[in-house]
């Protein structure tokens, strides 16, 4: 939205509170990038496609790709690679599959039983459930395990760590508890599963167990499939524990597969391979195992649904496990398609999602790759009709996603140096559900995206998914302050892009900016990662008429063609900038917080004020001493966000200025100017990386190496605050502030271009 | 603490914020409201009562009085009350029975029983423990049941209401949910019991149940009797369910034993006796029910601990309740012990505790009464050694506490006038445990008992329980602003008087200012009014050395011995006149953000956010509309709060002055003064009662109507905002000021006669 239209929209907002909806786009409204004759024909054509996904093809391709387990590897994956294919090339496009080798372990032994005080040995199988047709395909199911975990056989007191991040050991440390050479128990949740391994071996412990808390996806939300959603007792979730934060996600062998000089590794010395056995189980085993220990009584925030008092341990408890893979090369499929552009064929549109799942994986990831299919199908008839987009279209169905990024990651490294000359945008999903439109990316697109989720009828309520999304927040906001925010700001905030998935070597990689897109929030489930995840379970509980199916190929589908199509690429750089802003924000509270909780903690061991609350029959220790963090110098930072400011705004106005004149560039001059702002997002990364972790090259967005999903913002700035490293941390603000001072000079120099040829 | 001490504390506070530990009196340390030489033969007396409570003793009493069920009206209850009074005249004090009718109802039919969709019976019975001898008295114990529930046979669909209170009902309005003709299941907690029932009647059902839910004293924290203390799951809550605190306590045939012309009641039209049959259960009744519940979804915050999804119904869930009583008079036995006055006799120093338990009663009572009666002996004692109280003490073991509070009120009611003239002080206690000093009473004592609290010694860490209570306050506390006030007030905050226990009819009806204190904090446990509340479990899990019941007794003793021996009664009013302005600004935030609710509720339905943020398959409807609440004039009040706090500082100073010069009045002259500082709390009572309960006199702190235990402050003005009575809280608010006013004015001629006999 441009200014013009967001200070007309406040007015309206305080003159007509009860009506704020966005009134369906009119052919003649305009557009962000595209002149107003542009605008008109790209509307046509979009309202063509949002026409054409169909619910029915949605569903039978669900039906037919998730009817057997498609791991990597399995006959099953292949064949639903090769029946992509054939779709994309009966719908008239240009596809083709590229094989990658990657190593990819599976189960060949695993053991969980406890020996002390009485003996239980974990069942480790998920039951089949007669009326669900497709759990009784248990010769191709993976066993219930976790990908890239260290083989071996370790008998040792258990330990329960809650959700094994470093707060949690901090705890027990209060509690007198240490898991030096113990097997710990923690529970899904609040992270990437392989910090857990990680955090427990940093801290000694020999092995590790992962387990579904039925607080976290069981009955505590819901009935259990198959009478509800949730998770059932012996229900399991899969998964890699790859430590790719640290390291790098994609094949543990290859550090970086389009750089020959990168290092390669064995399964041996694979850095991101991890240190101690782990072994997912579900709460049913779990339950025998946590209600047999002894010791303190867990703090409250740790104490799951299950109907015992939760100890942390050690004692008596002993437990043996053991795990032993086959540690196998195997061949991943990525389906790759092309829509050769028009007139600016250099400049590539790619859009992605797994085909791969953990088993049957209709939600994750079939459910939003069949939206992927509908939108490929309707490109295919609109090409038929006459739609000539002006620049390229990539579409990709990885292979290898689950046990992390693997078919994207291999991709985006081959085809890395024509990535960052020819990418505008990755747009991602990884499944699909019911509810609200999730939106998160560069925030350079964050008010594209809000433009187009203004453009996407909600099938639920009819609002547009903007209106939904806003007012919904309206309700569920926790403040004041963040209604005004949500009445008052043209776009909504979108959140910044942590991983998980196969945005992540295009964005933290490659420098290229990227969306991850998804409608969820009314659709719970306790199925991930476990045979239950199917087209019964979907179909029962999810999406179950394919209309958010639908919703999700419109959104994308919409994303990509305005992209595709735009006279300059609508990027927008003040809802940039002002994000910036309010991470530079962040971490000046996240330090001073931290001192302020130095001199707080140091203040109470003074005055003994730990003794005082302790109570001598459950034990809490003083905390550690603390240095108080010292000040950091975010002058360089706040000036580059001044400059940054003040780019972004010359930069809209003159953008604006430009497409009500109609863009009157030549098409040389459109060219240079694109091709400058698709290095926008480049102009973010450095190519040393990020400290300790150098595939890591983008310098505003991170997975945190304490997270792995979750985003880090600014993270070589966050990280050094977070993790006590204080003047590598004043580093990083100088190396951010050059970044974005990059970034204004890159804003002022496309200003320029925009001004010379629209005089 | 005088002015004077509060600055140097401040500053010392300041140059060693590190030790802040009071240090123990000397004797010659100034005492609030003694000469310097009276100051030091305090301390002496002081001293040798604090070395006389003993363990053992305590220890042995527990053994002797909950070795047998003693309900009121039960062979052991009158054997203990015979017991007490041989007692206290063993120990040479004046001691007597007073002994009053009442009604109370005791179980004649009890069943509960699920009809549909499948059939489960109810047990309703506590099983025995086989390594806890007292369990087995299966004969003498009241079975489960709600005393003063009304009698009832009814059949109906099931609803969970979570704790039943009206705010719930809001809730399950917009899930469409309602509950007229229903039998609803409420779990206990978070308000009186007695207001379950109440509320359910309210909204038209026909039924109460009322179970433990495992979350909320069971499993959750901690391991289960007879392993641990917590709730096992066939334990049961009894107890009174009583409406008192829209009515009145005490017995229900009698609106005021001291008033003739008081109206009188059966027991088929006593306003105080619930409006439909009410019935408490275990968690392992409760399961089964609310496992069978269908409907929508509880919200998060009402499920509980049980391995179940929660669900409020009503569906195909039917119940068939059944509670019939005897509904029969008994005797309650108050044991009275008066040690009188040597010179100001007329002037009355109350201490009380009850004796009754719903069964074995170790810690609820007994804790606290063996707590009482060790005090008690050791004033015999001192007696003996000369000491010579200055005023009458009067020792009173109450009978029928639990069925609410029958014995207390009945002797208040009758010795109403006689009180409401003599009374200085009332102080309770009412069971027992470990941790902290928990005080809570009239704010005009409220630096008197800091003081109390800085001489007693913790006997967990030796600090003084003062320094114990404010240092781990500090750790626990949730800002910046609470560790501040911890810091830097001379003084803890006491929270107000609710009700629950025997300072109900002195405080509330009388206008006595009173206490209540207890030791607690490390006490957790479930086995309120269960058999399993027994010298076993108390012995086991609580305070088991007993050594936490001397401190009771020392800390009761200290206080009464110093209210007793005062030359000038230790009242002192800047806390109270600092804490009567912070009621007003909390008064003054509720009403504004009611405003702001009602704003925020009204635009958002205006946008119609509420069907936006609707999930269809899991409808929520919106809120009504609500009128905006209107301004209220508060200046009245914040007049008369300017008022009271020049008056309570002039006092001070007129005080502190008086104190140093060595109180010169004549007896005469003394004891007009303490006559009026006496009548100081019966300023804030106004004889006309509050809105719709006349019983309740005080303006100042009352019971919640929809809470009962958890006071109200400036109650008038409170509830009438919360009700929305909008005129009647600006009437309140006058009211209020008019007490404050006179309360100010009666420090003024307290001042006046001070600075009359100093000079």
């Amino acid at each position: 939205m441009r200014r013009s239209l967001l200070a007309s929209s406040v007015i309206a907002l305080f003159l007509h509170p009860a009506i704020a909806d966005t009134p369906p786009p009119s052919d003649s409204a305009p557009l962000d990038g595209f002149s107003a004759q542009h605008a008109r024909t790209e509307r046509e054509w979009e309202n063509k496609f949002r026409a054409l996904p169909s619910a029915q093809n949605e569903r039978d391709y669900m039906q037919l790709l998730a009817a057997r387990p498609h791991h990597v590897g399995s006959a099953y994956d292949t064949q639903n690679a090769e029946w992509i294919l054939s779709k994309f090339k009966e719908w008239g496009l240009d596809a083709h599959i590229e094989t990658f080798k990657v190593l990819f372990p599976t189960p060949k032994r695993r053991l969980l039983e406890m020996t002390a005080p009485t003996e239980y040995i974990a069942k480790l199988q998920e039951p089949v459930v007669p009326e669900d047709p497709t759990t009784n395909q248990v010769d191709e199911q993976l066993p219930t395990y976790n990908a890239y975990s260290h083989d071996g056989d370790v008998t040792a007191p258990l330990v329960y760590v809650n959700y094994g991040l470093p707060d949690d050991y901090d705890r027990l440390q209060r509690l007198g508890v240490a898991v030096k050479g113990a097997i710990v128990i923690a529970r899904y949740g609040e992270s990437w599963r392989g910090i857990k391994p990680k955090v427990a071996a940093e801290h000694g412990a020999v092995g590790c167990i992962i387990y579904s808390d039925p607080r976290d996806d069981g009955y505590f939300y819901g009935d259990v499939f198959p009478k509800g959603p949730m998770r059932p007792d012996q229900g399991v979730q899969r998964g890699s524990v790859m430590d790719f934060a640290s390291n790098y996600p994609g094949d543990p062998l290859t550090f970086d597969r389009g750089d020959p000089n990168a290092p390669r590794y064995t399964a041996n010395d694979a850095p991101s391979i991890t240190k101690i056995p782990t072994l997912p189980i579900s709460y049913g085993d779990a339950q025998p195992l946590l209600a047999a220990l002894t010791g303190a009584l867990a703090p409250e925030e740790w104490r799951g649904a299950l109907p015992i008092a939760y100890h942390v341990g050690p004692g008596a408890t002993k437990v043996h496990l053991v795990v032993e893979s086959n540690w196998d090369i195997k061949e991943v499929n990525d389906i790759i398609t092309r829509i050769p552009g028009s007139s600016e064929a250099d400049e590539w549109v790619v859009r992605g999602n797994h085909h791969d799942g953990w088993v049957n994986g209709a939600e994750d990831p079939i459910s939003a790759q069949v939206a992927l299919l509908e939108e490929a199908r309707s490109f295919g008839e609109l090409l038929k009709q006459g739609w000539k987009p002006k620049r390229t279209i990539i579409y990709c169905a990885w292979d290898g996603e689950e046990p992390m990024l693997l078919g994207s990651t291999a991709w985006a490294e081959t085809h890395g140096r024509e990535l960052q000359q020819h990418a505008a945008v990755y747009i991602n999903t990884d499944g699909n559900g019911r509810g609200y439109l999730f939106m998160e990316g560069s925030h350079s697109l964050e008010h594209f995206m809000n433009e187009v989720a203004r453009n996407i009828e909600d099938p639920e309520t009819k609002l547009s998914v903007f209106d939904r999304d806003r007012l919904a927040d309206i309700v569920k906001a926790k403040s004041e302050d963040e209604r005004k925010e949500l009445r008052q700001r043209a776009d909504l905030r979108m959140n910044a892009l942590g991983s998980g998935t196969d945005f992540t070597a295009f964005v933290d990689h490659l420098g290229v900016a990227s969306l991850n897109l998804a409608y969820a929030g009314e659709d719970d489930g306790g199925i991930y990662h476990s045979i239950y995840d199917d087209f019964y379970w979907y179909t029962h509980f999810s999406d179950t008429n394919f209309v958010y199916g639908v919703a999700l190929s419109q959104t994308v589908g919409t994303a990509v063609m305005r992209m595709a199509d735009a006279d300059v690429l609508p990027y927008e750089f003040t809802d940039f900038a002002d994000t910036m802003q309010k991470y530079a924000k962040d971490l000046q509270k996240l330090l001073h917080d931290k001192q302020e909780e130095a001199r707080e903690r140091e203040q109470e061991l003074k005055e003994d004020a730990f003794r005082a609350a302790n109570d001598p029959r459950q034990p809490t220790m003083a905390p550690p001493a603390e240095e108080i963090p010292p000040h950091l110098n975010f002058a360089p930072l706040e000036n580059a966000l001044d400059a940054l400011n003040k780019s972004a705004e010359r930069y809209k106005a003159v953008f604006n200025k430009a497409e009500a004149s109609g863009f009157l560039g030549s098409d040389q001059q459109l060219a240079a100017l694109n091709q400058l702002l698709i290095q926008s997002e480049r102009r973010l990364s450095d190519s040393a990386g990020l400290p300790r972790r150098p595939w890591y090259k983008h310098l505003i967005y991170a997975p945190g190496v304490y997270s792995g999903y979750a985003p880090k913002t600014m993270p070589g700035i966050r990280e050094g605050i977070e993790l006590r490293h204080w003047q590598e941390a004043d580093e990083e603000i100088a190396r951010v502030a050059k970044a974005l001072e990059s970034e204004a000079g890159l804003l002022d120099s496309a200003s320029a271009d925009l001004e010379a040829f629209a005089r």
